[in-house]
């Protein structure tokens, strides 16, 4: 049996990855009393008089929403509600499994921005962070920003998980080979979630972290090739990006961003570049070919072409970028600050918590690996320590 | 320390009753492959293709959403969504405790109809039933109505919770007594949720469940007193009791309803009755004095009275009423037959199988006890063989 084959045969077996169990066996009369009527009543009218202390009393303070439409589902895009689920019950086994947090997988049928907001606002009490997960672009991007104020973290994962883990990669390529965030020229492929999220941290002057623009020259490309002035079918998020991108506003497709830049960060396309790609880029170039399950290039091809480090999506390779590195660690800290939201600055910190943790950074391993346990505790004190 | 001491200590060391746990332990990178991604793609198409898939490969087949707006909380009134978490939590541990069955808590910061109506629908698809919670009449009643075609179950418990185990309670007096359903006259008090619920079941005609009106007199009193036609401040709710209760159209209060009368059900006040209450009613009644904590009278006063059986909803006296011994099995069966809402019919045949539970029923041992755990077995084979 493939790993499909495999993976439908643990979903039939399981009938449910997740379990919600009690932390108290109620066997007597007394146990009901105290946990459910009449004692109960105490606790809910501390609450009432005094609405911090739902943290002391109940789940709020250790549970996640993970909030998908099912609009953009892995690499399989627009599946709906039901079949989103069997992968928010998965994100909620990491975030147990990473940081002891209870997530809970809510699907929504409406894929209306509004709604969504609204909705999410009204199911906010019982939960202390909320994690959005495969909203399709640019619905995320509004969603996200109109839902920073309701007073518990709302992180949409897509764009700030891989974007996090990316900028790890970045710091320790940096590290290694004594280069400067500020001098690299960086070319994103992929102007979705990821992408977009990752040039906002990189190419941002106004940068509320480090109150400087991170990298010398970013060129963002999508579908339609390199994102330039004289576009007339940018979208609104896109034509932002021309604030702090493509500085010499040059156009044409990918290829023609390639030559000289020290990084190339792909999100979106399978087998988009072969070794010559590689070779026009500047001297030891960073690869970081995100593209699941088929990366933009393999590592063996990009190699050939001369690159120093590659990175990818998957578990079979070195270096794989992977976003459970970043969120159960973001929201342990989060939850643990009581912070009302997650700020750039929080980011920054869980970056180089993840980079830091990499004790001496190799071509092979310069992210710590997806089933490092001390990760998400490193990330949760950096981010609680960047709360101060 | 009291009652209450003791349950606040108890949230506070717990800090959230229930705790979300993994089915399995994600060690391995074939683990996190399997359950997530990639393998998880698989189940993931396979709903997508064939929505009924979703209860092979999801919590969604034995989870259920308590949902409330904290409008109506136990005794404690419009405490808001906050304060309610910890009497939702409560009810999910009971949910896992008596049918195995996943509960999480949704408290909603709108107390608004539509809005409600319209979350719940959009949050449906995990889960594979909904208990609606402690919303306030008459409320309660447009959002459970305006929700049962959604395609899975929509309960207010509140309402039929209550309903069932009076009912049961109803057929082993008269199994005790050797009286009939059909010859009782019965004085219910408080036209909230459960009142209303009670009185729909035993007085409407065109009863989908046994197709005929299952009491002789219903006389319904509120605040107001009888509900009778020339009241000219009732509301919808309460204008279509007229057409199933007070046939002789009395007027007065509860002491002029119940001489005469079989049955008292109080579902509203404490210490509204004494001894001469009860003397007026029928030889050897049945007084379901269900006011919490304080009942409308105590077991002792009611005795001297002449009553034959006395139910309160608390657990030091005999017959507790406590919807614990139906909600668990009317869900546990509904999730099992996959039943679309929960039919008249399946809630007399849980009335039933509660009844029925007590081998030899006693005068002070007509409910079974709470903390039984057959009951909800029982009651979920039931309402399964309802189904057919």
């Amino acid at each position: 049996m493939d790993i499909f084959q495999r993976s439908i045969k643990l979903h039939e077996e399981l009938r449910g990855k997740i379990t919600v169990e009690n932390k108290l066996d109620i066997r007597t009369k007394e146990d009901l009393s105290l946990a459910y009527s009449p004692g109960v009543a105490a606790p809910c009218e501390e609450i009432h008089a005094e609405p911090t202390k739902v943290y002391d009393y109940t789940i709020k303070g250790n549970t996640v929403a993970i909030i998908s439409d099912g609009s953009a589902v892995l690499g399989l895009g627009n599946i709906g509600a039901h079949a989103a689920i069997p992968v928010m019950e998965g994100k909620a086994m990491l975030f147990k499994r990473f940081a002891g947090i209870n997530g809970f997988p809510i699907c929504l049928l409406t894929q209306d921005t509004e709604e969504i907001i609204s909705i999410v606002k009204n199911i906010a009490p019982v939960f202390g962070g909320i994690n959005l997960e495969d909203i399709s672009s640019p619905r995320c991007f509004e969603i996200e920003e109109r839902l920073q104020n309701i007073g518990i973290p709302v992180f949409h994962d897509d764009q700030h998980g891989t974007a996090i883990v990316v900028l790890a990669a970045l710091m320790n390529y940096c590290r290694l080979t004594g280069r400067k965030l500020e001098d690299l020229k960086i070319v994103i492929n992929g102007a979705g979630a990821a992408g977009i999220a990752i040039s906002r941290y990189l190419g941002k002057k106004d940068h509320e972290a480090v109150n400087q623009r991170i990298a010398k020259e970013i060129i963002m490309c999508d579908t339609h090739g390199i994102i330039h002035a004289k576009r007339d079918d940018l979208t609104d998020i896109k034509l932002e990006l021309l604030n702090y991108t493509n500085p010499r506003n040059i156009t044409g497709t990918v290829s023609d961003a390639l030559p000289g830049a020290d990084v190339f960060i792909g999100v979106s396309k399978a087998n988009l570049l072969n070794r010559n790609h590689i070779q026009s880029m500047a001297k030891d170039p960073l690869i970081l070919a995100l593209a699941n399950p088929i990366p933009e290039i393999l590592p063996e091809e990009a190699m050939a072409g001369g690159a120093f480090i590659v990175c990818t999506g998957r578990s079979d390779f070195p270096n794989q970028v992977n976003n459970v590195l970043a969120f159960p660690g973001i929201f342990l800290g989060a939850l643990h600050a009581r912070a009302p939201r997650i700020t750039l600055t929080m980011k920054f910190a869980a970056a180089e918590a993840i980079a830091n943790a990499v004790t001496e950074p190799r071509r092979d391993l310069i992210i710590p690996p997806t089933l490092d346990e001390s990760i998400a505790h490193r990330v949760a004190k950096a981010v609680v320590d960047s709360c101060h």
